[in-house]
């Protein structure tokens, strides 16, 4: 299975992502992603260290600033 | 409904957008945005802490040096 | 308007630049610019806290690389 | 080989990877990789002074964001 | 005349580029140039402050990690 | 000969590269490159001030990530 094709496998999940340049993870359930790796997230939290930051509710990342994307251990 | 397509729904309202590189956030009125996720916002401010800091007018974001976007809630 | 269309509009006028990495601002007349928001600037000055820095003259700038551009007010 | 070929040739196996601004490595077993280098790794582990630093089990990274990757030495 | 044409237009001629990321400023002649603005250039020095600090001689840089380029004023 | 043809003509030599974010140098014999210059290099070693810092051995580079190349002065 090919990156894209694991991205969209986790549509519905919840997921973990670490943007370029970003010191706090972004969590979040995937609602939608394209072959770029722009991704529609909803109830989005920043989180630090194991602690909620910031609710962002509702975000579209630019996938060309994502580091590397992971399903949530839960 | 894919992630560009998100951003074509947010054309009118009001959103908030992190760039790279950039401490504050862009608060604005989304005009237009293309399937790179450029952006062009009027009554722009950049904000830091919840504080204006700057009004930029009418802008022209790159797409690509966009880290997220995501409705602004009121 | 597409933020392309948007950017086309400014040839001619005098614009503000901010790009990726640097502290200071490009200011100066837009030549020309394409779909990649490259742009060929002239009279380009750069500015800090309000002051001229240094004076660059006809430039180019690599699109991918600007983080925002507004029309100067003047 | 060209570049990309030299990436599929390592599907299967362990690789490490440098990505764009972490000053840590990533560990893992390559699953699969596209033409843009986008990578999908499993029993992936995060790298700092030869210590697993963080355990990350599966992961997707942004070819863009790669830095340089090569086979493990074990 | 396009930005990519304005580069075309400075083949054989002496010009001084900024890197991202790179404090220090290049400076040489410009063999050839694409479309990414992909540059090859000769005689290449890297300059601080007006010093030469280093000599590179015949360079590839990466169009997409160009910040701007202009024509060296003698 | 463009910025492409010119790193061809560079297999099978010894190269300097520098990429984004990094303060070493790399230096390696090229293996091959395509079209975006990512390059497959063999006999890579990391330096740092003159000195080898650390052996990579054979390493994929990302293009988009390189700043700049140009061949090793023996």
């Amino acid at each position: 299975m090919f990156p894209n094709k694991k991205v969209q496998a986790l549509v519905g999940q919840k997921i973990q992502v670490e943007m370029k340049g970003e010191k706090n993870i972004l969590e979040g359930t995937l609602v939608s992603a394209d072959d770029y790796l722009n991704l529609h997230m909803v109830d989005t939290t920043e989180i630090q260290g194991g602690q909620k930051l910031r609710t962002l509710g509702s975000v579209v990342l630019r996938g060309n600033n994502i580091i590397l994307l992971n399903p949530l251990k839960e």
